[in-house]
């Protein structure tokens, strides 16, 4: 009989060329079908809740397997915890009703960036971090960072060549805070468009740096123009937090 | 005329073989010195604060040296930034008196070890922290570390092959802390023997663990026998936080 099988996964994403498979490439994906084929025997595809990019990390990345293993949940997620590399954890694994989709039936996503803002790099937090050297205005940041709740189409944040049917995005919450010297931005919608979080926090950045206006960041949302907005920030700063299901 | 510069020095220690130079491994000391000779066309040997073992990070090593250089301090420090590899960052750069020597001088240091404690592995923290499983009674242990308070012959936690003349230390404060799954290990001495944090803490563990009593670990202390003691933390737990001068 046929499972439908839930995983709960964090990774360290610098060393994979994203989460989808890609071939000849070692991405997330990747990994995860092959460890599952190696320990099942059979041919797997796992959906999961959406693609990150090269280099963006995971604390909780969810995605879904129908199997008829025999081995229960609990089992499963030892053993793959036993065959996957150390970049990848799976940190829960649950059975779902059958109809349970990762991307489609995704309620919220939270994402999280990290800013080191400091006049020095960092070599302990140089792969988790964006290093900015000038002194950011946060406050600033988080007004320009409110105009992005609630529903809007945020092409203006969107990097070209995606495939979606629409822009229109609902930001639930958002948030700015400071510890130390690393910024952390929290953004929770119902879904993302293609580097949209990146997008925002590269134009927010400028507004950071006192190099662009809280208007000029509203302007980018308002005018839905990707030319207006500030550059995409890197990966490696990213991480995809939680989804959440309702 | 000769100028006596002291750095401080973050490091991931995980790509090194340690801090000393060695030959045909990489080493903290042996990159600083290269990018030393590099910036100034003239060999220069630093003085470390003590080594540091391969797999060990810093967030402040200290190390001074003596130069005829016209560079200022800062300017140095930013050349030297410009030359490194990202997992080495001087974070400061500084002229002292003619006879400061970071080893000899140092009065106190801080080392910190970090274990994450839960069941699953985490691929986020692998490099900075030893993975316990099993829960650990923190009460415990903060009662068997806070016997290391005071002046001891600290035998009991040495590995063998040391140079030195004698194993006598004054650990001036200790302190355990739980953050989430993380617990933190400060301890802060006049001196540290060989693999001595790693082995205070790899004798705690088995405290933390109920595999031995505190008065078990306080008979490793009194009876300054390194066979009684636990295994040896891995070194990639560890962190050299800071090094004082009077």
């Amino acid at each position: 009989m046929l499972k439908n099988l839930v995983l709960t996964i964090e990774y360290d994403g610098t060393d994979f060329h994203g989460w989808q498979v890609q071939k000849d490439q070692r991405t997330v994906q990747g990994e995860i079908e092959a460890a599952l084929a190696r320990i099942t025997c059979s041919a797997i595809r796992i959906n999961g809740s959406g693609r990150t990019d090269a280099g963006v990390h995971a604390l909780g990345q969810v995605a879904n397997f129908t199997t008829d293993t025999r081995l229960d949940a609990k089992t499963l997620q030892t053993a793959l915890n036993s065959v996957l590399p150390d970049d990848i954890t799976i940190i829960g694994c649950t059975e779902a009703r059958p109809d349970f989709h990762a991307r489609f039936d995704a309620k919220d996503k939270t994402y999280e960036y990290r800013i080191l803002n400091r006049s020095l790099p960092s070599a302990l937090s140089r792969r988790f971090c964006w290093h900015i050297r000038t002194p950011l205005d946060i406050n600033s940041m988080q007004e320009a960072l409110a105009l992005t709740e609630g529903t809007h189409d945020f092409s203006g944040f969107e990097n070209s060549g995606s495939k979606r049917s629409h822009a229109v995005r609902t930001m639930f919450s958002t948030c700015i805070s400071r510890h130390g010297d690393v910024i952390s931005i929290r953004l929770t919608a119902d879904g993302f468009l293609r580097c949209m979080v990146r997008n925002i926090v590269g134009t927010l950045v400028e507004v950071g740096l006192g190099k662009r206006s809280v208007s000029g960041f509203a302007e980018v949302l308002e005018k839905k123009n990707r030319g207006l907005g500030g550059t995409t920030a890197p990966a490696h700063g990213l991480f995809l937090v939680r989804v959440r299901y309702p």
